[in-house]
């Protein structure tokens, strides 16, 4: 039988409720898909391994993680203890860039029983992916200040961008493009303001382009991107972005379709060189944590796009019919979405209905 | 009689055939409310100067505008002939920069006659500002490529945030917000991932609230940001953002509301020391230009604001009632609001309300 070394790491606040759940669908898809899952918990968070440590993971974090098929990961974060930028720094984006993890893929979808702010759309309108650059660009360490604490401070941050690391996201994007219907790429660019990085970004994309003559590509402005994604989210097939960009894109496109507390995100590394992370789109959520309220969909959701990034694709398509199933019944539903059940009757709810 | 001498540029496309439109209604308002109105026309667009000469801008455009009280601009572009980052750096981008024009000011206002593309919002829900800082940080043109050309390139674009530019931009917000009824400052930031820049700009926030004891604030960062207006765009009153947040949540906030057609907008020099420049929202729309059906609204409203800017907050006021009574008659709006009017009636029919 197949199995798979996932690595777990529910990490901090409601990330360690909708874990469970996660893992309780994975456990049922591979018992009846014929496959199985080996777990590796870790305790790397703010409120665990940072509390005992003042880190957030061992210098040996990598040999402690292993060599596993994939990592599963909840949601890090504890702001009253440790500063956000430490926290992310120290783990989520850490990852990305050791595990070379270079595409971040979300899914913008209309999804039943999730109540849509925009007029007048109806579950199957709207139905993109955002493909995000995850490693270099905006998010650089490199820069520093000048006269810092005086009135001539200076503070400088460069965006870094090389042709190794746009073209091979952009190829991503193209090559999913290419499996879908519509088979259409937007590219997120703002070469009329940012006029080094963009306009050599939008040249990129054209150099891409030429390889896929049967996909199609345009281009928008960052900020009439986001108006459009408001306006007309029905036109997107594909939206490919740099790293801030895509930040942004891959909130506001959830936003959009109502389902921030439900979408997933796979941080993937395409070569299979290391490992690719599923976490859901949201945080750790100090706020309801606790509770045991927390929507563990996002979580569940995760699981899915693993299976599928595992091959395990009918498992996958199997999870998101039971998602799509419990998320259209108000009584299996949890509250933030106006259902009774708390995060483990939700879970159990999926997992019954696979 | 009080006299303001005013350069006027309609630029390309539809700025041509909207600025008579504004002008009409400024005249109107000029013999109403007792003062007068001189008018310095400049042909500095793509399709005229630029199409005799190369360049946007005479070298000497300076002395050609002189020392007008306010510039009422259009709108520049036409991408078919002039590539954007040119038409934009050799124009409007050159306006705010050398006109130190540090403060992109536009409204987020749900108007009646204008469909909201949100779930359950009326008019009056939403109203607040976008506070844009307009002459640094992101748009910067510091940077240059590395092996150009090659396997190996690489690209820089360097961030340039001064604390000079950053605090004078804090104090306006604050200052405004201070004038307003809730009182209430949400800074954009990205602290979490733009680690050099942004962590700075959220202290250089706190510094400045120090002094607005009455005024609250808080901060998001872009992605949830952008999630938020959304959301929950009834929550804001004075949003602050560095020029990128600011660009891309001052088009994000008129699509929230349905008013990217119509909203205007301030390119502000708040110590006088230079004209500041007023224009609407939109572009250029070469592909509606030339048919006469473009809304003149967002120039109308950019004339309100340019007379609020001048101290004439009656005139500026009255213009806005007539607005609001113009765009609720269907049989007065123009056709993108699903209305029977052209530019110029729609025009006419502001200018009489008044
Ligand atoms: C046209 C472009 C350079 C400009 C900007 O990004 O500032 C525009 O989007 C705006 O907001 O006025
Ligand atoms: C938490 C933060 C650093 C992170 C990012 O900006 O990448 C998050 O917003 C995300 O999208 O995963």
């Amino acid at each position: 039988v197949r199995n798979y070394n996932i690595s777990v790491i529910p990490g901090d606040g409601i990330g360690k409720e909708v874990m469970p759940e996660g893992i309780r669908v994975l456990e049922r898809a591979a018992s009846l898909y014929g496959f199985s899952i080996t777990q590796t918990w870790q305790d790397f968070a703010c409120c665990d391994y940072y509390a005992k440590h003042g880190q957030m993971m061992p210098d040996d974090w990598k040999d402690r993680i292993g060599k596993p098929d994939a990592i599963f990961f909840g949601a890090v974060g504890w702001p009253d203890t440790v500063p956000d930028h430490v926290s992310l720094w120290g783990s989520l984006l850490q990852f990305r860039r050791e595990y070379d993890q270079y595409v971040n893929l979300r899914p913008v979808r209309l999804m039943p029983g999730v109540p849509c702010p925009l007029v007048g759309r109806e579950p199957g309108d709207i139905d993109f992916w955002v493909v995000r650059e995850n490693t270099e660009g905006e998010y650089s360490s490199v820069g520093g200040k000048m006269f810092p604490g005086t009135d001539r401070e200076i503070v400088i941050q460069e965006t870094v961008m090389t042709r190794h690391g746009t073209d091979r996201v952009l190829r991503y994007a193209f090559e999913l493009a290419a499996t879908r219907e519509r088979k259409h790429v937007t590219s997120a660019t703002k070469s009329n303001g940012i006029a080094i990085t963009m306009p050599w970004w939008d040249e990129r994309v054209v150099e891409m382009g030429k390889n896929y003559p049967a996909v199609t590509h345009d281009k928008y402005h960052i900020d009439i991107l986001t108006a459009q994604f408001v306006l007309n989210p029905d036109r997107f097939d594909v939206v490919v972005a740099s790293n801030l960009f895509g930040d942004i894109l891959s909130d506001l496109g959830p936003a959009c379709t109502g389902t921030i507390g439900v979408a997933p995100s796979g941080n993937i590394n395409p070569d299979g060189t290391h490992p690719s992370l599923f976490e859901p789109v949201h945080g750790s959520a100090p706020d309801i944590a606790g509770k045991g309220i927390a929507n563990p969909v996002g979580q569940i959701w995760s699981a899915a796009m693993m299976l599928e990034h595992l091959g395990e694709a009918d498992a996958a398509a199997a999870i998101m019919r039971a998602v799509e199933t419990v998320l259209a019944e108000p009584g299996l539903r949890t509250g933030d979405l106006k259902g009774k059940a708390n995060t483990e009757q939700c879970g159990k709810a999926i997992a019954d209905a696979l």
